[in-house]
């Protein structure tokens, strides 16, 4: 066997979406037959010590203090993009106009026209053979990835129902601290840029169905909160002393939106959203329920490596199968374990760079690319427009 | 001790829920000390042999024909309406004006006029000591009667989120026949009022809390369906062929509403409900979330003698905590048999029965009252306008 | 439709299965068509002002203080035995000579020596048209009735594995006080023949399979108990103190142990079994599980409702199915209410009522004869004889 | 931040396991600070294109064709077993007394004759600061960490029952293939080696408690299995024709056992416990149970981030409650993800080597010890003793 080629990485950013790339990139070719060799190039990061620490801790080879320097090394091939939605658009356009692939962490950005210009910006380098990737992870979960795999078997049938939640807890506490994530101009938005539009692209693929309109209603449950020393991290349980100064959050704590869809072939269906931070007990409950006139599927991520599946065709025996989705025919876990041996959270990244690896080996666009994402954005900007109007009805 | 003297029922309409009552007015005396003993006095049912073999199946004395024969009956002490809504408030202010008490199934009427009139003509009779309660049964499942009592006790905090859901999927095969559920000169509405109405009046009985405003989407998948012969059943899984003629349907098959609550002394929480007959797989799940600052409660009536509850103090131990409501100490449960035996379906109206005769014994309004089922009647019509209206909010 | 004759039921004893049958006999024939109408003739007890309570509060007409009585009246067609295991043989014998149809209570005696005596006198009667049955109520759970249909169907091929726990807590508390089913005289053993002996007639039932021997360990954990006024109860969670005068338990709390089955056609399956009231935090976990060549079944009474199953031939795609037994086509379902509506622990007793008239009105032996319950006795001795000489096999 | 010092790796075997160790080799550094620096310094295997190609794909510098040469190298410090069984010995006895740590996977051996020789060997390494582990990977997955911190924390009080399945389904097929797991020469025994001695050490180490005696059941299912050509995979579901030649299947198919345990301060607890590859659609349930006097505990390997506690103390509102280990004060969790995001199956042999690494460093013995695992044979040991002789109890 002929050794593959390297595929030489750039990552930009270091903290915990940082730290799954990396892993992603370590893993993968170890477990997965890839037509290039991804190799941990360089990291950049603003703060020369704290990347170099961060680079000996996840592997990569050297560092660099400013992202544009990434992009001018002759030795990298493609730019990872682990940062805020805030400078998204300019290292994902300027990667793309260097001839460097890009993976770029989602939200694909802040807003519809930063997205706009990163797609035009990924159509164009596309046809030199320079390809792109939005980071919607979840897609790569084995258990989500075979719901998509039955809607295209049709065992659902024509969809009716789209239920998504997105449910965490970790700013239940009102005295937990402000972060980047709670500052609109960082993050862009807040529940519903950072976990709701998980849900969306989930939802979407999943479905094989576009979101057409939507009504929505935003909560900012907390509106001011104590200003710690980074505002970096992903929040935690800090609790810290009422008299410490406070911070504004500019975004929504909770996100809620009915929605219809385009139904592709057939009649839409309808669907309800909801995406919080503040929902305490749910750690990480991202879930998704598809209800169809021959079958249903529901999924969480809490329990992620079950999918489970209603046959109507069944009844009246029929009831929700818990699928163990564990088995050497479902994806990705063939590269695995043994049968009923679970997968975690870092597996999604893994297998988000053997698909992007794959389909730049193989000359392919990666899926979901720039569009994909973009179309996510325009979504996000639906929901936002709506809930400024009184809720009312908003055309995506 | 000595016999209690006699409460002389007379009922209207013995289909399903005149089956569900009857077993509840047989039964409610074998396991509780109520002030008054019921008495199966009257059955009234348009067709005298249906109805007389109704009365010796389901234990009642004697038939009428017409419910109004039974409103004039010195023998009779209270009217208990088990007919479709559009029959409520003729049969309830003609029961009440004539001095006896009125147990009236849910939806209290088809539109909020009804329901005020109804109202006034119960607040009148009141004061002459004649009382009246609106059907809403779930009340008296004992986990909801136990989450109620969680959120009086303070164990959740201030409530953010609440999260209601009624899934049902008998309307799925879209030649299921025709029903009177589906006739809203009969219904009043479809899901919304038949199921939706039970989420949103548990919703606010449970935390304690009313809804305000409201944005809805109704949506109906299924605009015509087969005529069978009877239109009075619940509908079941009848599979009629392609050529029987058919008949429109005009209610909504299912609705979903993003709205906010009222609060109490606190800020007011956000809440999601979703109400179908079409989420293939899903029987009767009836479901409640509630999250809070300190605590949240989850139930589901298919798992009905559970109630879940997280508790943040136990943190970082925390985590839903399944209690299996089948204590002594439990709402309604140390009437019935050991710990770990559960109860079913219809224990909620011999419950119903408990609470209202002991009401009446000891003079009390019961609850819920026609003004309690008056309001959740304007947030259906608030569901119902916001809808029309392009989802606006609407305020109830 | 001519009136169905009467069954004249007379019920010696009226605690906790007392009322348990008293509510199957009143409700059976509100529900399901019965050849024979039961009537509530008379109960016994040796406390005449208890049983006078217990009657009026239960619903029977008279009452008697001696058995005996109740055997001669001309007006009693059926004794209903709900009285400690001691009394079973000398009462059943009695009244199957007296030309009564006997329901006795589980299990069946206090030995096999009584059992076999019981047996004999039920073979006997039987040629006269004098039927008998023993109160294994958990047959009659739909969702247990739905897996003995599922094994008949052959749908789990050759049955491998049988794993039968039955776990209460209710004696977890060293103070909870000293019960007569604490007391080898009166109750005969302690789990093993309270819940084992539902394990076992479950087990062999659902399975169409005998043990045919056994290894057994048997514990007592806590020897002696305090001493309340009435050992009648069913122990609850008294908590007395300390000082209370202490009675010696001279039964096992909990029993462990292996078996193998006939396998009637096929080789047998090996068995495990376990029950126990110190499992702390399982309140009445009677859990079967079946795995064969070709699928799996799966219960726990806590989930009454549900039924597991998987199906092999689904693979890779398969998974516990988790059927909500509440179909019309479901055993005993479709005289109740709509699906998705659940039922609950007494609904058993109901049906072995339906079951019971349903075989003495049509001439036939119900099930489970007391033959069947004798076989359950014999296991129980073996355990008991295993358990006694270092857990060697024992042959039954 | 002084560079730590290598601990140069040479690993014997690289199928399942040996893939599962490279991974955990690699990771155990990039999450958690280990004061040893791992190093794949050479994986040895007998076929050398075979080795080659494992080491390129897992990551190890170079490669042996005879595990003694692995031994006699300078350039390594740590000897990891990842062979069958019958290879242990030699293997490990040979690194020690060359003084090299020995990480080796369990079953420790095929004898407690081995287990014995082994042992001693490590007690006379350890003295010289030459270190030994055996591999009971579950002990390091975090759910059961936590379970044993419970414990230890006296959360559970006094233990009275222990119950232990281990059930997978992967020989459910007659015509599954035989492998060496079913040849007792090579691997010593059948489920209750591979999977029994897992559940062995999790309920001894769990519980803080050593089983004393036994009494066992062991059965073959199909003694015969078709011969694939190669014998060392681990089965999977081939499903070959009838006409394959047959090789004998020497070792059981399940075992099923009670114990008694020492208790340790306190009265001991009885245990049951199961282990069966033919529990059809139970993939990898290793599921642990103890209730104790205060509390309870359950698992399930199946969802393995969860531990499911019961605290009586909260009675009459108890429940089990569902605790979602991945909090950053639970085992191991707080360096990975946060809060929500599970782990999978291979984060358990990472932990063994942060663990191992740790001891190393510290000069501490790792646990468990050869002494550990020799325990956990000698009741491999007693179990088939009684299995042998009639299921008689067989002190450990």
């Amino acid at each position: 066997m002929t050794p593959a080629q390297p595929l030489r990485v750039g990552m930009v950013g270091y903290a915990f979406m940082g730290a799954a790339h990396s892993h992603a990139w370590r893993t993968a070719p170890r477990f997965f037959d890839l037509p290039l060799q991804p190799q941990l190039t360089a990291v950049a990061g603003r703060n020369a010590d704290a990347a170099r620490a961060a680079a000996d801790k996840l592997g990569w080879d050297s560092v660099e203090t400013d992202w544009r320097r990434l992009i001018e090394r002759d030795d990298i091939d493609l730019i990872d993009i682990c940062t805020p939605g805030d400078t998204h658009a300019e290292i994902a356009i300027a990667a793309l106009e260097a001839g460097k692939h890009v993976l770029c962490e989602k939200p694909l950005a802040n807003s519809v026209e930063e997205a706009e210009r990163m797609t035009l910006a990924a159509e164009t380098a596309a046809k030199q053979g320079v390809m792109s990737m939005c980071g919607f992870s979840y897609r790569r979960t084995p258990a989500l990835a075979l719901a998509k795999r039955f809607v295209e078997q049709g065992r659902l049938g024509e969809i009716r129902h789209i239920r998504a939640q997105y449910l965490q807890d970790w700013l239940s506490d009102a005295n937990a601290p402000m972060t980047w994530r709670l500052d609109k101009s960082k993050s862009g938005s807040g529940s519903l840029g950072d976990i709701g539009a998980h849900s969306i692209d989930a939802a979407q693929w999943v479905a094989g169905q576009s979101v057409t309109g939507v009504s929505a209603l935003l909560e900012t449950f907390v509106p001011e909160r104590p200003l710690a020393g980074d505002l970096v991290g992903l929040g935690g349980h800090g609790d810290l002393s009422g008299d410490a100064p406070r911070g504004k959050v500019t975004v929504d704590d909770a996100a809620i939106f009915s929605a219809k869809f385009d139904g592709g072939a057939s009649a839409g269906a309808i669907g309800v959203f909801e995406a919080t931070r503040y929902a305490l007990g749910r750690k990480n409950a991202m879930r998704l329920e598809l209800n169809g006139t021959k079958g249903s599927l529901a999924f969480d991520f809490e329990d992620m490596n079950v999918l489970s599946f209603y046959d109507a065709a069944e009844s009246p025996d029929a009831g929700f199968r818990k699928i163990f989705v564990t088995e050497p025919e479902h994806p990705y876990v063939g590269n695995w374990w043994p049968t009923g041996h679970g997968l975690g959270y870092e597996h999604g990244f893994t297998h988000q760079v053997v698909d992007l690896v794959t389909a730049i080996g193989e000359g392919r666009q990666p899926e979901p690319s720039f569009a994909d994402a973009l179309q996510v954005q325009r979504v996000l900007a639906a929901v936002e427009a709506s809930a400024a109007n009184s809720s009312q009805w908003q055309k995506v």
